[in-house]
């Protein structure tokens, strides 16, 4: 029986169309990071079991990580995120490192989901993180980095918005209200599907019966945003924030439902949502988590990071019309009038040393076939090369794409290429 | 208890440091593949078991594989290499796609080995695969190409050699010596082992002992590169190719002891060894597969490719003095000297519009702790920025290797680091 071509369930193959779509997309962050001082890192997929256990949401961990064991009887995941690697690296050399110390990697992550819009099994998430400044200005750089990378690639400040909320707040309130603090994550949790109605129901059964309505009230009050929450003292620190972040032109809101699934995170949390109006959503976001460096048993480090994924991210672009038209990587087809001898090869080679991404075609096809495989890729020009050709010095070149055709030396070529080349 | 901070078994992070080796390396492994008109794309990590029991070394499948069921039932497999994936991929598009198709990635892949010199659990892996041609062109542009990629580094043909063999040539051998061809493959696999004595004996004893003498004079007979074995019709072939290969400059030698691995491979194979004598091992090789997109049901395809890991060539550049020094991503630190305000904020925009990569130290520490993390970090510059110099309009610049400094205006500082800046 013939094997299916069929991808895994919830996974992509990227054809050369696509990936370089994902490169560009790539590229863009890998700029706008490094303007910033970021430096590129990278740890391994598979990491052991309880790195996860002590502080990712338990909903990944129990329900969406592919976990088993290896052929030594390890436990090992294959990372569904990438906060917990990036604090286990730094905390892996915590004294030989310069801080504040910036890092990025753009990591594929791993995660057992239905997929959906916005939801693969398989996606890359840039992940930039900031150690060592526990000061408001590390929040600001980093929202304000978010804030770039959705500016670099053309996204108006009207398309996207940036709801930020404090943990620390939210903790003040808790106590305020007379809950106790283990409660918190449990009640974060319950906040976290505010927008899905039946989850919600269904978590607040999870609670007492007795405790169920104020629970209730405690979250209205908290939603209202008023000066019962902003005033606390983290919530005083928040505002501080969103006031310089509204001075940098950045499109920045306090709401006080966003809580971000994951429990290691300690003050100032962000989310960036799309507004438009039929994709309302939560597209990617981050905060500060001063503990996670510190549970490797070394001397803890004030971190602010965000995760930024792939999939709502490209969801995003071509929605709004951000995806540019992008060539392949080669710029011509030589197609052989004759033989593939050293005179032919001594051709080929002068045009690669010129600069030119060159492939050949080798078959033995009749012209049309072969122009039209070129077609078929994507591949702007054409190069004719056969005896003749090597005799009079004179090259046959035709731009697939307008039709314009000249014959000119070897050396012409690449002018004639560089002239009528469309935007790569 | 305190998490452990090392890196699953057999794997590695990778610090800004290494990762910057790695970019590197996979920089100049893209240029050379695009200039030969290869296009890049990728393919999930997870893949169905049954995409490699069919074709895939035994070795590898049965006692290599990260092999798990997940969360559905299904049988998953952490890619161990990437040939039957990328064979996925052409056939599942196989009308679509223009030809010749010139195909790279440089994927990760997994396989659960002894962690050794030039073999670790995860590695990366260039692979380079042209489809769609059957004639000798094909082979030759492939191993070409595998040149190309090591000169790209610097290397010397005197620090490689190219051994290529033809399991066509060995086909007709074992047909001449009256074995069944269905032995072939078990045997190439004993052949493989001909520098692991005890590995080698071990399997000539899985032979029935009536043949196991018989065995042992044919793989006498192939290994004298004598006229036997290169008048076959395919060693001819083979002897063509050896040619054309010698006049381009290719160190290359005929060598009927290379067997490669993998079953998949019907024709040509070649492996590059490094000739260090103390290091004297195959670093990676390629071949002809040409039955491998037609086991998923389409039109079969010619193709010829080769994967070259990451570890090896590594091992291979460093020990001979291959590697550069590479400066971080980061131009300058910025050192502020009083607030994060919004004059400070709108220089360091400043800075980065023009160009340059800035970090900023938005600690409280004192200067001398500031110059010295700037120095462990590697980073070239620093930049102060306070009051004074927002008030003078010009800014001290330091030269952290150099220890050149200037005092000059803000429009000024990316000249002073352009003239100072080492190579990057």
């Amino acid at each position: 029986m013939a094997l299916s071509t069929q991808p895994y369930k919830g996974t992509r193959d990227f054809y050369p169309d696509d990936m370089r779509i994902r490169k560009w997309m790539f590229t863009q962050l890998r700029e706008v990071c490094e303007q910033f001082g970021y430096e590129e890192y990278d740890t391994p997929i598979l990491e052991p079991i309880d790195l996860y256990t002590a502080k990712t949401s338990e909903e990944i961990v129990n329900e969406q990580t592919y976990t088993f064991e290896d052929r030594g009887g390890r436990r090992v995941v294959m990372r569904p995120e990438m906060t917990p690697s990036v604090s286990r690296l730094v905390a892996g050399k915590r004294q030989e490192l310069g801080y504040p110390l910036r890092l990025y990697s753009i990591p594929n992550c791993f995660r057992y989901e239905r997929p959906q819009r916005g939801r693969l099994r398989e996606f890359w998430q840039l992940n930039a993180d900031l150690f060592g400044v526990d000061g408001i200005e590390a929040d600001i750089e980093v929202i304000q980095l978010a804030d770039a990378c959705m500016r670099a690639f053309g996204a108006k400040p009207e398309m996207f918005e940036i709801r930020i909320n404090s943990r620390m707040a939210f903790e003040e309130m808790l106590e305020k209200y007379g809950f106790s603090p283990s409660l918190g994550p449990k009640i974060l949790s319950l906040m976290d599907r505010m927008n899905k109605p039946e989850e919600f129901k269904k978590k607040l059964n999870t609670f007492e019966p007795a405790i169920q309505q104020r629970i209730g009230q405690f979250i209205e009050s908290v939603q209202d945003r008023g000066a019962e929450f902003t005033e606390t003292s983290a919530g005083k620190n928040m505002m501080v924030l969103l006031g310089q972040l509204q001075k940098m032109g950045i499109p920045v809101v306090v709401d006080p439902t966003i809580a971000r699934g994951f429990e290691y995170y300690t003050d100032i949390v962000f989310e960036v949502f799309d507004t438009n109006p039929e994709n309302n959503r939560s597209m990617f976001g981050g905060g500060r988590y001063d503990g996670l460096v510190g549970a490797f048993g070394v001397e803890p480090l004030p971190t602010v990071g965000f995760g930024m994924g792939d999939v709502t991210l490209l969801n995003f672009l071509s929605s709004n019309g951000l995806v540019p038209a992008l060539a392949p990587a080669t710029d011509a087809v030589v197609l052989l009038m004759g033989d593939s001898d050293e005179k032919a090869q001594a051709a080929i080679k002068e045009l690669r040393t010129a600069g030119l991404n060159v492939a050949v075609d080798y078959t033995s096809r009749k012209l049309d076939k072969k122009l039209k495989a070129v077609d078929k890729a994507g591949i702007q020009f054409a190069v004719f090369i056969g005896p003749d050709e090597l005799q009079s010095g004179q090259f046959n070149v035709k731009d697939m794409f307008s039709k314009a055709e000249d014959k000119v030396s070897l050396d012409r070529v690449l002018k004639f290429i560089k002239d009528f080349q469309q935007k790569k």
